[in-house]
């Protein structure tokens, strides 16, 4: 695939799902003796979040592990679907894929782990982050340059919104320039 | 600009505004599942709070997020003026400067996100962290060596010493030596 | 050693000890004011562990340090043997090892720092990980290219699982792929 | 100074004190919305600690900031003297070292920032963790490879005892190969 056609690819995405260990993280996550989990995120992935709602693009997030500090960081940047404890990740993409009526051009996945592979079947562009493992690279329509926890999905954002010709004025709006 | 007239303009500055999230920190922070916040500081960035509060500068910060833990650490810093939840950071600033009594030449602003570029428009030097978005190192005067939660703080607190012609004397102060 | 007998005495290890501090994490843990710990592991670590259990293999950790959050993660994991406040790991690695009809053939121990070292007698392969101290890595067998904390067990979850022949079975699992 | 004369007056310590924000740790610090804080120390530098004591050399530790978790650390480590919410570390290590009846020439002092320095005059041995400032560095007698939180404080500690030669003892005791 060239830059260009993985461009016009992105340019129809109007769902993306994401992991969140390992894609919001960087695969470390806090335990305490008490049980509590506590998870370490990104403000600039906040800013790609909020960039991509902006946009009028659907963000899910689809997570094998149960983490009441995930369900909090989803409501507060205004992610309405946030699936936990998922143990079959292509079944979960697919029904919020058909609910909420995008084809799988429409999908786009990104993840970090062997347990991410089967969502790549349901996505029509599947994104591993940089410190993914390599058979998900390997797999991947778009490796990210960041890591996860290190502004993947801030970067993954811009990628879409920059597809979409749109980067630019978001960026202008921002600093109050004339559009 | 060259370096001498950056310079002249840092040792100008009365009032030195930050944001927090990425530039008193490296953009991580934590949430539990009970919602509390943690924001892990570094204390070199402490110490160069305290050597700008110690020549006079005044200080501010000025945050979009609300966190607990932010308000803690600029109370234990001596810093009186913290502002969060603020949407608008541009408004805000120049709020504050007017009300203090200080020129736009006076002013600096140090930031690294979208969410900061309004604010550079009231500042006399705009000021970013290594690690900033693209577009706001683009648009800064200054672009500092070192990323937030790393010691950028603390780099820019020497800076705007060094630029008055004092930073020797506070290393000698605090090494006991004769001034 | 050459590399092919290591991967037949690796091939031969059917149970698989491990230290906690400095493996499972960066060294790094957390104190709080009130005596609680919190540590810091790695999600694909956890996946690393689910193959080796998957595989057949036993794992047990063996930490000098107690910890309630390395018991809550142990639990999660599906490790069912878990000791910690070890003085003497040496001994303890010897019991657990005839406890479960093991030879020291079929015995591994990864560690990282000088505790570390007398568990190794007692075993058919000893494993550094990346950051180990010098003296344990020149003791050891195998040297892993990742840190603790960093992926040193699912680094070597993957090399037990590729010396077996199992790892492209294992991967094209997760995947959904013909097997 | 040549290497050998630094390990000649190395030899000669009897007392070794540490600052511990920065030295410890790297610099950073957790602060709750709750006001209590939390620390991340090392393992690998707590078996640095523990080798000093078993070689009769005295440990203080002292800290400008008050740490219930530094507190707690000192104790689990045997340390028996910690100082905290010290003003004046050139007065605190001075009293010290006359109380325990030590020369200045058995006297040493690790920290990492500005107000470590006055403590140096008061040290036969001045050192400094490779993150520390550039004027900590200058001054000091000795500056560490690794920086404050990745392992210094067990780089001094090896140092020491390798100076005094020692080391190899304690490799081999704790390999429980004979001595």
């Amino acid at each position: 695939m060239t830059e260009e056609s993985l461009d016009a690819r992105l340019a129809r995405i109007r769902l993306a799902a994401f992991d969140v260990d390992g894609v919001f993280t960087d695969a470390g996550f806090t335990l305490g003796s008490d049980g509590s989990d506590r998870v370490r995120f990104n403000t600039r992935d906040g800013m790609g979040i909020r960039v991509l709602l902006e946009a009028g693009i659907r963000v899910v997030l689809i997570s094998g592990r149960r983490s009441g500090a995930v369900a909090r960081r989803a409501a507060e940047l205004g992610i309405d679907r946030h699936l936990s404890g998922v143990s079959d990740k292509r079944e979960a993409l697919a029904e919020i894929r058909v609910e909420e009526g995008m084809s799988r051009d429409e999908t786009l996945f990104c993840g970090d782990d062997l347990q991410d592979l089967a969502a790549f079947a349901e996505s029509g562009v599947a994104v591993a982050v940089a410190d993914a493992a390599p058979e998900v690279r390997e797999r991947a329509d778009l490796v990210l340059e960041r890591a996860g926890g290190s502004g993947a999905v801030r970067e993954l954002a811009e990628r879409l919104l920059r597809a979409r010709g749109e980067w630019e004025s978001v960026v202008r709006r921002y600093a109050g320039e004339k559009l």
